[in-house]
């Protein structure tokens, strides 16, 4: 079993770089913080005798040998980079239990066949430069990299050049790397295990993303001299968006999701009706077919509500994945370990999107669940036991351990 | 008559100063633009022999000398500082039409009993420093110095510190002019002289303003993790509000509008269901009894919707006026100026809000209105034509002269 304390420690002094404002972190993908939290990786990596690689997207390698020169690595991981209201558990528990199983394997002697690698992927979160798992897609092929470093942030700076100012671009060529197999620990960010009492979730699949980038053009004039039926009122287009997202998203339940996270309006001054509002919609299901209606039924309901009113609307697909069917035998390699060592467990569909997905394109792949308290992530007050986070990482060190072979 | 010519070269000139992205322009208020429109203005009034005064909001104050050393005062003028999507027209018509008579009255040697200064009021708009018609109302009693130079732009910066920064704090104190009257050309921002073919609103009352901020607080987590019966949008509860707001004012048809213009989601990230949603709601009304049932049924209604959905919601006045009953005599100037130049006009209420409705409680005072096309103001496209211009400056002249005293 790995040492929950050496685990907890290092997960709360990670957590000291780029605090939020309510105990949690902001520490957004290619920050001066994030650089920051690199560095301490870098540093606890070297500590344990890994080697580090980096590749041109900035995804961090750091690998511990196998006793055969010849076979494919098994890697490990997940990311650092964190929301604006993000907590001190997602991405980084997978990244730090990555490096406890090795801290671990170092203290017991433990060498095995396949050499492992911890992992963590850039930009995961997906707020600052869109989309989410931009990184561990450019490895898996999803995006060309040209494209993901033309992506740029809401003050229009690119990711490219963000990547090049923390220093952090490496020489490797992105998806060079053969993978033996992959396993990501993560904390649930819902609330099924917490509920039912279960130690640790066996990530069977996970379902799929859209996000839909609509704008609404309307027109800006006075919100005191242009009478009601004059008006082209692009806010108000919106809000009725909004509701028609909930009602689509509420029709296919409990198989579906739906909501609005990043709203703007333009040119949001008090006294202006909005000429304009960009939004993007956030479908998720583990049925790809459910997806798809919902995109259309939103495509279709929005431009109706917009024709209604007078309004012009627009929709680009920003983001988005496939449901994911993780591999049998990843899967049965958690599923074992948790019997194993006696932790209770259920099988779960992964509501959030994770680098696994993609990663599960390219290399057999799955992933490890712990609960969260209240399912409550995003948020700064996200919280989890000390007892969860290890039991997690020992599932995941003896899943690691039985695929890279002793 | 006044110089058509000459008045359009000017505001096409202002109107370099801050240029927007669409033909308008982007000057707000205490902006470093604001100080070299202020500046431009000071050069034109020194060249038509005018001493320029400031107080210590900023507001400007260029006298032409009366024959009558102990007569008060008759002030024109309006605002030079535009919305983020502002026109060349809103506000800087009424300044620059101000300079325009006193240009005339030069040309024609033209003296008056009363001196006649031309006005430029700090931040009328209040985008940047809500509430708007902030310095007048300071001027007018309304508000203490001390609370609007507090106020903060969306930067956290405090009008009192731009206002230094700019250099544009004078050292008269804010108030202490006693006048003889006031008028302020303004363009309709509405669409009834245009559609009735008139070429003046004699404008007898402006409506009244309620600006509520609403803060619904719900719970930020994740978009695709948080099952449907566990979420609490606050950006799904603020749609509801303003689809309320719509209701209300509809309800209250054709003497009551409302809108929200202003929306601020956070943290604003596409993959967070929003935790917090805050929004301004503008309600007006000629009717004070209609503005305050109107408000009584946004905080009832809001919380209702709020309370069922499991947000919070909380309320905060950041802005209003009572509606305005301009003063007979100066009305009467406007009207009859009109009628003795032969252009056609009919009487009106100002939907917008103006630095004249707060000048009205320690002056008597009037507006002249001039069409604009369409009705289309707070956007870059507002237009008016050098005809409607010189009409309104020509209706001004006639009516302050003869109040002013030959
Ligand atoms: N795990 C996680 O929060 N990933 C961000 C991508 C998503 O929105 O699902
Ligand atoms: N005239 C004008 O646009 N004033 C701004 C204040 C208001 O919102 O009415």
């Amino acid at each position: 079993k790995i040492n929950p304390d050496r685990l907890w420690d290092s997960l709360m002094e990670m957590a000291r770089i780029g605090p939020g404002v309510a105990g949690g972190n902001n520490r957004q993908t290619l920050t001066d913080e994030d650089g920051e939290g690199r560095k301490l990786l870098q540093s606890w990596c070297e500590d344990a005798g890994l080697a580090m690689g980096l590749d041109s997207m900035g995804n961090m390698f750091a690998r511990r040998e196998g006793t055969d020169q010849d076979a494919l690595p098994v890697y490990v991981g997940s990311h650092l980079d964190t929301q604006p209201t993000g907590g001190k558990y997602d991405g980084v528990l997978g990244v730090l239990g990555g490096l406890e199983i090795i801290r671990t394997m170092n203290d017991l002697g433990i060498r095995t066949k396949h050499p492992i690698v911890v992992t963590n992927w850039t930009n995961e979160e997906g707020t600052r430069f869109a989309p989410a798992m931009l990184s561990s897609g450019v490895f898996a092929g999803v995006h060309t990299q040209e494209w993901a470093e033309g992506r740029t942030d809401a003050d229009g700076k690119r990711f490219g050049d963000e990547l090049d100012r923390i220093g952090w671009r490496g020489d490797e060529s992105v998806g060079a790397r053969k993978m033996h197999a992959f396993f990501e620990l993560h904390i649930e960010q819902g609330p099924i295990l917490e509920a039912e009492g279960k130690d640790i979730g066996v990530v069977t699949h996970g379902q799929g993303l859209s996000w839909t980038q609509v704008t609404i053009e309307g027109n800006a004039s006075h919100t005191g001299s242009t009478p009601m039926p004059m008006r082209k009122n692009a806010g108000l287009g919106m809000a009725r968006v909004l509701e028609l997202v909930e009602q689509i998203a509420l029709s296919h339940a409990p198989d579906a999701v739906g909501a609005a996270g990043h709203i703007d309006i333009f040119p949001n001054s008090r006294n202006v009706i909005p000429g304009k509002a960009v939004f993007t919609v956030d479908f998720r299901s583990p049925d790809k077919a459910v997806i798809e209606e919902m995109e259309k039924m939103l495509r279709m309901g929005a431009s109706d509500i917009c024709g209604q009113m007078g309004l012009s609307i627009a929709f680009e697909k920003v983001g988005g994945f496939d449901p994911v069917t993780f591999d049998e035998g990843c899967v049965a390699a958690v599923r074992n370990a948790a019997e194993r060592l006696g932790y209770s467990h259920r099988d779960l569909i992964s509501g959030a999107g994770h680098d696994a997905c993609w990663i599960n394109r390219v290399a057999p792949t799955a992933m490890v669940m712990c609960p969260c308290v209240d399912g409550l992530s995003h948020n700064e007050a996200e919280e989890i036991s000390r007892e969860w986070a290890a039991a997690g990482t020992d599932v995941l060190m003896h899943a690691v351990v039985e695929t890279a072979e002793i």
